[in-house]
């Protein structure tokens, strides 16, 4: 990806902010900015942490201690949300109070449509370690979201949660500038592989000789019966029209086949061929 | 998720193992325990640790201490790849040969397509924590894998890389059991990879036979010098490795590269060749 597209990207998910809610480990706050810069966020928001400062924060944070600068510590979860239009309220799917819940991933794609479209405010608010938001807290949330996990073992701790849901909000920011950059492509980065390459691709025109020249090769070793080829050339295509060739790789084989050609009809003699000849 | 589902998708994440080279802290190993329990993995595969066994990987591996009893040791990357048939190296973008690269998601969503409709094995290989993977052991993937992260800070420590890697191969786990369960379900799994096979797929062990044969069938038709290959053996591997073979096709190579040696060094004479050897 390139600069403009990572600064695009950052730019979206600076409108996406992390709220963590009397943190008990300076440790987790740590891990939280680590991964949040990893993935292009930058905005944490400390509802009354248990500890703070602390060195193990700054430690953790390793190379992402431009964002504890940044860092906003308040006295009420209401503070920390109050100019946002979407709060994120996680939490485990036993909840005693029923509530609109989403996965984490269609929660980044809401999340950045609406910064993108309408320059929303988002938040994310995560829980205390040990007994997460309260009831009144996840009250306060427009939606909840939840990480689907292993049901038989759902210990995400704070860290891990934030750092899968940063993951997703930067996917959702991903696939979002892509699309504005180009209107044509869908919505979700997921519905087609997008493999990168060093050398173009050959077309199906370059193909179209390729074939032709294997099968004329094999049949010059007498490996194929060009009168009775049977699958062969059916298996031929099969196997190098899923490979796609790149340029490089087409002109490789190809250069493969000529040799064979030459050695076969003896246009081509090998450095060894002259003390062979001598013993014939 | 009710428990039908949640073992379901374990099942198909049975298939899928972690594989970490020379790892040195043992704090790793224990989180990458509990990342790949939270989300249904259960396969650790450890290339020469540094450190093992070691109390912190108990202390980080928390609940999933029933993985460690799982856990396989093995002197080389070799020993652990060799029954996969899909391998994925990981590795940062700056690379010094080029491989077809792949996003964590649709590498997901590929090798759970893998699992479920050919029962394939897959696995996902992690570097040092200092330095990553060897040029060689990179050489040994299928394709390679990316997490896209912010370019302007891509450190993603080795844990962080498997918690993700482990979730984006749950959702697609999900994705493909909700699809089963309901198959008018609007998921986002690639269609783009599909492959109706006929024929069971080569593993990566058949593959350390095929490399050689047709090294050496270059060698001896002179197209490759042994003394000086440079990138040929490394192109050859990037574009047969990416192409999955079937059994097959395997063998029909195989044969090829046979008769070309029997061909060259005058084992085999073309039915056609009392003809030509008088007009000698």
């Amino acid at each position: 990806m390139n600069q403009t597209d990572n600064a695009a990207v950052s730019a979206h998910l600076s409108h996406v902010r992390i709220v963590m809610v009397n943190t008990t480990l300076p440790a987790n706050i740590g891990s939280a900015l680590r991964a949040m810069k990893t993935m292009g966020l930058s905005k944490l928001v400390l509802v009354a942490p248990k500890t703070y400062p602390h060195p193990d924060i700054n430690a953790l944070a390793a190379g992402a201690v431009d964002l504890i600068d940044q860092i906003e510590i308040v006295e009420s979860l209401e503070d920390a949300i109050k100019d946002c239009h979407i709060v994120f309220g996680t939490s485990a799917r036993s909840r005693t109070i029923p509530w609109p819940l989403l996965d984490a991933r269609p929660a980044a794609e809401m999340s950045l449509k609406a910064v993108c479209e309408q320059q929303q405010e988002i938040a994310v608010v995560f829980g205390r370690e040990d007994r997460g938001l309260t009831n009144e807290e996840l009250a306060m949330a427009n939606y909840h979201v939840t990480i689907p996990v292993n049901t038989e073992y759902g210990v995400l701790n704070v860290a891990q949660a934030i750092q899968v849901i940063c993951y997703e909000m930067r996917m959702a920011a991903l696939a979002l500038t892509e699309l504005t950059a180009n209107p044509d492509a869908n919505m979700h980065v997921t519905d087609d592989i997008d493999m990168e390459w060093d050398e173009p691709l050959v077309t199906h025109e370059m193909m179209e000789q390729f074939y032709p020249h294997i099968e004329k090769m094999l049949a010059e070793i007498e490996f194929m019966d060009p009168k009775n080829p049977r699958l062969l050339p059916l298996r031929l295509r099969r196997l190098f029209g899923r490979i796609q060739l790149d340029r490089m790789e087409y002109h490789l084989l190809r250069g493969i086949f000529s040799r064979v050609q030459a050695l076969n009809n003896g246009t081509w003699k090998k450095s060894t061929d002259n003390e062979d000849q001598s013993n014939a």
